[in-house]
């Protein structure tokens, strides 16, 4: 980005804080250990105040609670949310900058001749619109976006670059001469408001469409399979892979590199840990974790070959039980919750 | 897809159903749950017949045994296969949606001088077809499909938005200075009736071709890694991801996001499950799996850290055993297949 | 590749390989299985020495000590580093086939007026080069690889098709109406002899740079998120993802498919294997592991239905050992580095 000085007064203002002290002109955003004296840094979580006493930032935003800490010749900002200020400065930095030149519809895109494009949309080069595809207000395709033939997308997202909207859904019939494929003929529906990472993949329906609602964010490498649907304000992190047909609810989160099985269901507000894999749905909110833990490598070893033989072991166990309690025959089911989905 | 409607008749005589009712116009195929009074559905797993009994749907293909659950006013369609049924009917409507257009090569695509393209092959806009690259009969390459150098693609293929043929194998050779690069002088080979999904990569070999044999079909951000060969027909969900010179066999599938390790060789007819490493070669048919299993949160800290220390809790175990069974020496290796491959 | 013709004496002599025979015209490089008798292979790890006896490749490429393994008619040229001197003359024949048309920047790529491209890069179809982009001398950007504006790519690197530098960040902050996005205002500054595989995406920091030193080298469809940082020729295999602010060592190895949570620390020389989640920071260098073993389903299901009960399990083991040890109440913290981190 290129920084436009701005006056601490007017940033004050624009984030809602208090200032009565000498103007001052301000450089750019920095991180506490980067800033120098005419930057401005934040401090949102009190866990990182060490590198608050430490800053040589000019100005620093912070809540009312650490600003004892802000060190001598630094101009503490106070508000009750300093995150919310940092990202609406930055947002206001970042419109200064632009505006300066980018065609709305760059010459190396393409976009089909029956595509619905909004006036206000911007479409760089390398971007693909297929036919039928109808692109609303506002909306960003960044260097090499794809939306293929009668995908919508809302006002407002952004679509990175490399992100594939529309490919054909996974769908194959076994036969005897091999995988018959299933033509795919649903499209791809993004509500508004929606992101889309560099390089995520959103398959097209088989008969219905694959439907994000409006407010879902989906970070790089993800992968959605078609007739997925994902609810409003959903966000989920890089390299998770969703199955078909599978069904998330609002507000939920998945960390990164987890997956989905095929037609789970995931109620809303449910929070999926990185790495871990939905094997059946879920109908309760919470925080929901399958991870195996990490260890020197001669540790886990000896663990895994252990775990190779757990229900052996767990045999053993109930053999020395049932001889130390007397002779009585075993419950036959004493663990009811013991089988697997 | 645009829809051209059918008569149900001729819907009839193309999947081999017998119909002798009064003629009616079909607009469209769609879900059991979606279609209306002129649309035509399936029921294929009678695992939702449930569906079957509520639809609105006005033809609805089943098997003999479920045409009893098709509500009143609706036309049953009897077959014995409705999945292989429909794929023929949605193949018959989308070719009919076709030859209306597209040119065969895009003018905003690249196609190398020394490249031969089959005249009945279809280059989409952005695709990229280095020097040498032979291209079969009927093979498409939607958007941003990239074929580098030397590669081959069979007939009837389809290489989808964004894929990757033939960028260099990672191959380094350790020094004192770093890493220095082998080049990765072979290519990719790719057998007819074979499908590549959205951002799936395959690298060319290092000295030897990486080769996918005939039918073979990848999902979306699949990474299939240099020198790497796959059998007919087999089947490897998204998200996957082969590492160098593993060799898999004929009709095998693979679950989403799993991994087979360098050098693995997998017989004909595995099945990998979901999330699951392959770390040694797999010699005999059957579904083999590694999967953590998903828990609420806190239930999985505690698994997790009994985890940690299970191979301590086994020679706790073994303790009590010998403790109980009278002083002997325990056998020293009572499970002989317990190591760790 | 095109391969030209090498005499086996310049061969030889490139190498560092004494050879005093007659005379011999070597075609290609080639594997022990595919080699013939105009071609050279060669053996690196003496576990393959079974190939050596049956290659029928008129020239090999081995240590000494496996010299006495080459068959009759077969030359062998010893060095101490086989597979050293199989890079280099690979890397000979590659430059050989070279300097043969492809324009430096092609004329279907995009490269913004205020980039500074080196005159000696390589620039290739589709590629995208963005405002204020920096691209260092000899690095090569295959088709369709994008980096956006603002970030810098250093000497001697090769950025794979499809890769991504300086897509925005994955940075949202939570409000009543929903996710608001954080401006990402860093970019990406990649160090010299660095490699991108294809389809990689290395975001954009949020304030400060993401950073990947020198010699850094990363396979395909590999996720670094923003304010990454990774040390002096660390490699990470493919499908590889990082979460944001993580700080990674120097000389560091990440299997494939492997995954570091955010704000973790590796120190140098830390190698994680594949599949594993790294959840805390490691500080001595070693070889870390966290892999569920792989088994025949029935087998797994077995065990993971016993691992969801296994701190149940080990409740069952103290309270046998409580009853057998008299009486006595046990340790309350038996097992101190027991906790999930």
């Amino acid at each position: 980005v290129q920084w436009k000085p701005l006056s601490l007064t007017d940033i004050a203002k624009l984030i809602g804080a208090a200032y009565a002290g000498h103007e001052r002109t301000i450089r750019r955003l920095a991180t506490l250990q980067q800033a120098e004296a005419e930057d401005i840094s934040f401090l949102s979580n009190s866990k990182y105040s060490a590198q608050l006493r430490d800053t040589r930032a000019g100005v620093v935003i912070c809540k009312p609670a650490d600003a004892a800490l802000v060190p001598g010749g630094c101009v503490a900002l106070q508000v009750a949310n300093p995150y919310h200020a940092y990202a609406t400065l930055a947002t206001h930095w970042q419109q200064l900058d632009q505006g300066t030149g980018q065609p709305r519809i760059h010459p190396m895109s393409y976009v089909a001749p029956s595509a619905k494009v909004a006036a206000s949309a911007r479409i760089d080069a390398f971007a693909y619109i297929g036919e039928r595809v109808v692109i609303g207000e506002r909306t960003v395709l960044h260097p090499r976006a794809t939306v293929l033939e009668d995908c919508v997308v809302g006002d407002d997202c952004i679509l990175h670059s490399g992100c594939v909207i529309g490919a054909d859904g996974f769908g194959f019939a076994p036969s005897a001469e091999g995988w018959v494929k299933i033509p795919q003929l649903g499209a791809v529906h993004i509500g508004s408001r929606s992101d889309i990472g560099a390089n995520t993949t959103i398959d097209r329906g088989a008969l219905a469409d694959t439907v994000l609602a409006e407010g879902v964010k989906l970070d790089d490498q993800v992968h959605v399979a078609h007739n997925v649907r994902i609810g409003r304000n959903t966000a989920i992190a890089g390299c998770v892979g969703i199955a078909g047909s599978a069904v998330i609810g609002d507000n939920c989160t998945i960390g990164g590199a987890a997956g989905i099985l095929g037609h789970i269901e995931l109620a809303d507000n449910v929070h999926i840990s990185a790495f871990s894999l939905v094997t059946k749905s879920i109908r309760e909110p919470g925080v929901y974790t399958g991870i195996f833990p990490l260890d020197k490598n001669d540790q886990w070893e000896k663990n895994a070959a252990a775990l190779r033989q757990l229900h052996k072991l767990r045999e053993r166990l109930r053999g020395i039980e049932f001889g130390q309690t007397s002779g009585q025959k075993p419950n036959p089911s004493p663990e009811p919750d013991d089988g697997h989905s």
